[in-house]
């Protein structure tokens, strides 16, 4: 391409409104244009790259033998209202009505189209499995849309749906999607990592993530130092201290302590560690369906020096799901204080504690009394434990849960996620086929989900540097750049030999054929903001000596090739 | 790919639901399924076909120097707002409010999207003739989706929009978009014809059309029988009749017609032909701005053999637009008859007379009464003319407007449109850049579109007989399809070795390895609906005498290939 005939309105500043660095240079490459909040029209350049990570994605799963459809976005409401989702998705889900007045949606994913698919079309247990992908537009209304690609409104997903007699049968499926969405990434010239990810009531290690590793990731994940253990930090089990509970020294005492609040304070104004206080968070209990009485409240305690784990705590079957923090005023009429003076001391309710808080010996907690906090308090003596359950995230240095090594935690952004579904809409929606015995059985469904333009993003975040992005061979909108430098015969005819002689052999060459008007400095600054990989620049000056300058985006210097040399040296440099 | 490892669920009855031959066929041959009213699934079966009509539109266009971009679905109000159509679209526009009670609408067409990018990118003339298109996911709201991918809510498009300085400039793109149609179209294997038709108030041959010609087809199109003159039916132009109008030659009378009202009836009751009888339609004139008034009334008048061409009608500058008849009401209030005995004899409105009615000479008219019709009326004695302009339909036999043969009249399906669209948006939302003087001028537009799925149904209207669909190599899912009979290992390793062969060069080859519970007859009749257009049978019966069985989905007959030269064969017979 030359971009005397092509559209890269590359901007020098960056855009105020821009926050995350994929957004501010991919608005600065002049590949994507906000037209509103977290909708963004693909120029020809963002278009270019989006669609090479489109066809590797659609080469691996159909290597991997799933097969192609394409779903419609709109929806009726009838299949949402029967899987239920109808009425318990939130307002991310763009519901509207058609001229008929008729409730659809936009969808956000299409678990209730693909099952509605199966029931209608699988029958027999001899058509499994059969896994059924589509790389499709997507609507979700974010209340916030920010970060331009990584959290849009609008996004392109590749989302893969499995159906299967037997859990045996579901697992290699979901193995073998493993294997492909390794390979998709890699193919795309990703630094990035499957982790282990929570998979809600179902249980096992029955869903993963896979992170592209950037420092501005939105999520911690979890790696073990000496294996392979890898999970999401919402997952990573943080294991019990290998210490026990020592036996208590001092008496239970009450300490005032006016005006003292966050743990900092607390432990500052009584001089001991934050590990040496508790941390105690009301929340509510499950509650009997219809009943109309308040829901029962659930004391959780961890260390003043640690997190609660919001996804552990609604495992525990006692805790109401999703996770709902008590309000002051229900706290206030049940303990009789206000939220943060809350501590496990003669606590009429159940308690549950984390592991590392459950092994202290003469803590500082609340009091149940505003103002005033407890010393030398001691589990069992003093107060009473209902449960010892995992209910912090994992910090540097903890132990990995499979023994080998600690944990070190790192930045992600989550480009895929992989997930056993089991019959939760295969049951709904009564999705069943004969098995080998003839007798009808609910299938059981994995799904499988790239967030395809969210890749382009996350690419970005792991690949720049000041002067731009730096895109990976397969996946770079133009491979190779060309800069033509000089006014002679010779470089002109070399130009376009060279560009001819790359683009005949299927590379993506960007050809800089702006006039003398503008600097080889703008240019040159425009090839890395743009990011191409592999540059080469024909100039008089070069030709002199019988070379072409080649510089990769990722290394400091430039060397010179001899002319003769050039395509040979690009063919065995230049990636696809 | 092998039908054990896919999708293909054949239906063996027709739907009760389909009315046209492509949504029946496409039903039965498993390549889409319905969701809701307008909208479907694409199977893996019609992806396929509907991936490949969509590559060659994306070579052909990028051949031709458009540049592909992606804009989202989802569309801002304000945008619509400001070109004027947030009001003037109908309900096919879905307009919806977002979470925050912002307006939105799910695109449509994308004038609006690409003008404002335009005016925010482009700033230079030198920038220009710039087009861009997208292949994107559109969303009409019908008011009654039918006729499957023929008028679905839903639909996949190719729409492309150019910009430019001059008219010269535009002309030049329209001319490479036309070239670049017939490119795609032929490349398709399409028996298609691009028509003049009508560019509302631009003018000139500003707009054509292609038609996949289908006797099925929903417009009619007009073609000369000695030139390339052909439009569509509402374009062309019904020329004024040779012969002049001859002198009156009998009193105007009255009769009374009791009952009589249509057309037919007036023309037995009075042994007349219903060339000789003419047909009065009133409708709206155009109305000052804001008058409270009613819209003054025009008398429309064709002869009764004749169809009123509303667009035509339209063209009037008097005649209010859209056309709008007037009420029965208004009709009697303002002369004093109903609509069916309406005639020019003494009406006090504007009376436009169609051309091939203005020379007629003792002809038949309503009285402007009930129950009552006059015989011999002869204009200017009788009835006055305030314009004489072409009002009607063509019809078979008329004389080509190029002055070269008659017309004929075919059906076509319209899959593309071209269009000069002049000002209208770049005016509305001032989308201006500078020209040669450095003057800020307003853009000129041209707009391209395909209805990428539609083409893949107007296919099968054209291409299918009573065994199936019949699809072009080019777009077939599958071009080769491969039915191996009996249970020797020579049928097998053959059949292998054919299928690894024929996918290794590029093929698409389908094969079928059901097993033998499923009849050879039912194989061959799945490979005919399917519409795979060229099938070989590997059989042991075949072996003996050395050869395979090859059959082109469009002969009657098969033919024997030997073996050896059965992959020469079809890389001779098979195009791509």
């Amino acid at each position: 391409m030359r971009t005397s005939q092509y559209l890269i309105p590359t901007i020098k500043e960056t855009p105020s409104d821009a926050v995350v660095i994929s957004h501010q240079l991919m608005l600065r490459a002049g590949m994507i244009r906000k037209i509103a909040s977290g909708l963004y029209t693909w120029l020809p350049l963002g278009l270019k790259t989006l669609q090479k990570v489109e066809n590797i994605v659609r080469q691996e799963m159909n290597k991997a033998g799933a097969l192609e459809v394409l779903m419609p976005a709109a929806q009726p409401a009838e299949l949402w209202q029967e899987s239920g989702r109808w009425e318990q998705y939130g307002p991310e889900l763009l519901r509207f009505k058609d001229r008929h007045n008729r409730d659809f949606c936009v969808g956000p994913t299409h678990e209730e189209v693909i099952t509605d698919l199966a029931r209608n079309e699988l029958t027999s247990y001899k058509q499994l499995p059969m896994n059924l992908y589509q790389i499709q537009t997507k609507f979700r209304d974010e209340i916030r849309p920010r970060f331009g690609l990584m959290r849009g409104r609008e996004f392109l997903m590749k989302d893969a749906y499995s159906f299967h007699v037997s859990q045996d049968c579901l697992q290699e499926t979901y193995d073998k999607m493993h294997a492909t969405y390794c390979n998709i990434f890699n193919r795309l010239g990703l630094d990035f990592r499957p982790v282990e990810a929570d998979s809600g009531s179902i249980g096992g290690s029955s869903s993963h993530e896979f992170h592209v590793l950037a420092e501005s990731g939105e999520d911690d994940i979890v790696f073990s130092t000496d294996s392979n253990y890898a999970a999401n930090i919402e997952k990573a089990e943080a294991v019990a201290p290998a210490t026990e509970r020592t036996a208590a020294t001092v008496e239970l005492t009450e300490t005032a302590t006016p005006d003292q609040k966050t743990i900092e304070e607390v432990s500052q104004f009584l001089n001991v560690s934050a590990a040496q206080v508790v941390k105690t968070l009301i929340v509510e209990g499950t509650q009997e369906e219809d009943s109309e009485a308040p829901a029962p409240l659930i004391a959780l305690v961890v260390r003043g020096d640690h997190e609660l784990n919001e996804i552990k705590a609604e495992h525990i079957p006692a805790v109401a799901e999703p996770l709902t923090f008590a309000s002051d005023t229900r706290i206030k009429e049940v303990i009789g204080c206000s939220a943060g003076s809350i501590g496990p001391v003669g606590l009429e309710i159940p308690v549950y504690v984390d592991r590392a808080a459950a092994v202290l010996s003469d803590f500082v907690c609340g009091a149940n009394k505003d103002d005033v906090h407890l010393q030398g308090t001691n589990w069992e003596r003093d107060a009473q434990i209902t449960d010892v359950v995992d209910l912090r995230n994992v910090v540097e240095g903890d132990a990995s849960p499979d023994g080998n090594g600690t944990l070190t935690i790192k930045r992600g952004i989550e480009v895929g996620h992989i997930f056993q579904l089991g019959q939760k809409y295969s049951e709904a929606l009564g999705a069943k086929v004969l098995d080998q015995n003839g007798k009808a059985q609910v299938m059981t469904m994995g799904c499988y989900g790239i967030g395809v333009s969210r890749v382009v993003a996350a690419t970005v975040e792991q690949n720049n540097d000041d002067r731009g992005m730096i895109w990976p061979d397969a996946i770079a909108p133009y491979q190779i750049g060309i800069v033509p430098m000089g006014k002679s015969e010779e470089v002109k005819e070399l130009t376009e030999t060279v560009y001819n002689t790359l683009t005949d052999a299927g590379y993506d060459v960007l050809l800089d054929d702006r006039d003398k008007k503008t600097s080889p400095g703008v240019k040159f600054a425009d090839m890395d903001l743009i990011g191409i990989p592999h540059r080469i620049v024909i100039s008089d000056r070069g030709l002199k000596g019988g070379t072409i300058e080649y510089k990769n985006r990722r290394e400091a210097d430039a060397k010179d090739i001899a002319k003769e040399e050039i395509i040979t040296f690009l063919t065995e440099t230049v990636g696809r």
